[in-house]
């Protein structure tokens, strides 16, 4: 690429249960992004911007990226939105990557929003089901949930596994959520109590699963010339892959894994000319626990049918060999759809600049982040490194 | 911009009240745009493709970008939907052209999509509202006719005029429509009858209205270097301009303009270098017959008021000085809202290569396309030109 892309600022609201409506966690999130800027900048400066949402579309808000302009103040700023369900906010940093590298943008912003509890049943239940395939599954009855239960059955099955990798997964992101302001639960847990949760939809229990959230973030992404205007430690995106699959998990070659994840990993890793060894921590996208081990063997930090192992040796904690979900993940920080992929940037943003706080990686230089759609029926991968 | 995109292969399914569903009117779109391209091509080549579609995102079917690939016929390819309302199309045409500039795609399919009729009533009642502003305007129980009805009355009323004017947009669009064997109304109508038609909401009647139709477009897009191998006659895309407005048409200096579509314009004239004396004709947002004034006006090509004696004067029909929606329009080609900005572009392709049949536009050179989100609340604006 021409014009190599940087993020200069990022801002976040809490995730969870809020009383505060889409405009205000939108603009909560946004402002707290360009307060962030190491040095002053007008926000006319933005020439570009990304909304990142599932559900602010048909059924919540209509063309709703044009709130972004309004939120901003910047009357008349470009406003595009990216829709690839849970994986939308990757997708979308990955456009202002590239708006910014063909030079048609400078100054790019990038929000994700997801208003999720507090509507009407009617429009919740589309949760449910919406991420996933929707003409042979959803519509058939089987829940998200469902969907990676049968994957958890799967991978269990083959490789011979009880479920304590999968508790291991919610025991660790939950210890790191507890160290984060913005996570839906601040709170540790238990290996026993994760163990005997009810189950959801088997083997998956209730701290299997994450939860279902209010909250927003954004990002400021500048070309590398005009990033140094603004800070003195910019944070570089070195690669970007995507990649899909079929959309019904029935129709693919295998459960064990996302073979979209695989491929956009292979991708970004050879856009970055980077080395899996040279990655300081991941930020993956454990919907359900089962999809950080998954997670971990798709994108080549695990051989295959070994991410259980991996997990319960603790090296993938906070001061483990290669520490997964610093922040949380989606199962302790929360899910707020088209937040999600813009939430793991945000927190690459201050990882990687030693801002992180008490859940900081120690000496942090490079990251990789890993945003899937439903059941990796489409995949963003993005990796970053600090100057 | 560094790599120069450009059109190398278009197709378009007839638009209208049609019995395929969602994926069978996707996958003939883009079979036919494969099939229209010059010389042989592996689809495998394609290296990234775009969805716009209102529809298929939450409520139909979900994470629907991973679809392109299976219609595609390339396993695993990146896929992101893009969803800007009415606008949807235009706007995932300028990402794709991005990914090109960029150097990150080489060969990008572009495809727009939507199944409007024969869904649930529920589901069927957002499209009365799903595209103007959802908290102020349509909860308050303003359809998008009643949107466009007000924005009619405040024009006819500054500027003194009646109904003429519209009732000779919908008659030129009629007599486009009717040599476009893909539209949705092939027949020509008179003014009178125009005139006389029921109110829809004051002072549009039912033929100032675009009807609600299913359809698909898709565009296939290559940087320069790579369109020439495939084609001697690429289409290029000369520049791209973008804007937003407030999404509540209330909160507005203005309603006899949309600021977007001029702000876009302009954008797009600068990064064209193009003057808006060498385009050869236009395709604009015509969802409603006052809209076709409204960008005449806000594109440059008629004074503020009149656009309305422009249009009267002959000047926008296919033989005019500037020939306004050769292909119908939205008023008559009809108006899937996703597929809208891409059949724009479609239109485009073969009217710059000769290939439009009875509805050409005589030595064709350059083409402007306009596609609004919404009452204008977004807009994105492209120039086009053939070696």
């Amino acid at each position: 690429m021409v014009h190599r892309a940087a993020i200069v600022g990022a801002g976040h609201t809490r995730f969870g249960v809020l009383p505060e409506g889409p405009r205000a966690l939108l603009g909560s999130a946004v402002r707290q992004a360009l307060g962030s800027v190491d040095r002053a900048f007008e926000p006319s400066a933005v020439d570009r911007s990304y909304l990142a949402s599932l559900g602010f579309g048909g059924w919540q808000i209509g063309n709703s990226s044009a709130l972004l302009a309004e939120e901003l103040g910047v009357p008349g700023l470009a406003c595009v939105r990216v829709e690839n369900a849970c994986a939308s906010g990757g997708f979308a940093l990955h456009e202002a990557v590239h708006a910014i590298a063909s030079g048609s943008a400078d100054l790019v912003l990038v929000a994700g929003l997801e208003k999720m509890t507090d509507v009407s049943n009617a429009r919740r239940r589309f949760w449910l089901g919406v991420s996933g395939d929707t003409e042979w599954e959803r519509q058939a009855g089987l829940t998200f949930a469902g969907v990676y239960g049968l994957l958890a059955s799967a991978y269990l099955d083959r490789y011979r596994l009880g479920r304590e990798a999968l508790a291991e997964v919610a025991v660790k992101n939950h210890e790191n959520g507890a160290l984060n302001p913005n996570a839906h639960f601040q709170k540790r847990i238990e290996r026993e109590q994760a163990l005997r949760s009810p189950r959801v939809a088997d083997p998956l229990g209730l701290y299997d699963c994450c939860p279902v959230s209010d909250g927003a973030a954004a990002v400021l992404l500048a070309s590398t010339e005009t990033a140094k205007r603004y800070t003195d430690t910019p944070v570089y995106v070195d690669g970007i892959g995507a990649a899909s699959d079929r959309l019904a998990v029935q129709e693919r070659a295998e459960l064990t894994g996302f073979e979209a994840s695989r491929r956009a990993a292979e991708t970004a890793f050879r856009s970055a000319g980077a080395e899996r060894g040279s990655i300081s921590f991941l930020e993956v996208h454990d919907c359900f626990t089962i999809a950080e081990l998954l997670a971990l063997e798709d994108l080549g930090f695990a051989g295959r049918g070994e991410a259980g192992a991996l997990t319960l040796s603790g090296a993938t904690r906070r001061d483990g060999r290669i520490p997964v979900n610093p922040d949380g993940g989606l199962k302790a920080k929360g899910h707020p759809i088209g937040a999600t992929g813009v939430s793991q940037a945000y927190e690459v943003f201050h990882q990687l600049r030693g801002s992180a706080g008490p859940r900081q990686v120690p000496g942090a230089r490079s990251a990789l982040t890993h945003n899937v759609g439903g059941a990796g029926a489409t995949c963003a991968v993005t990796i970053y490194s600090v100057g």
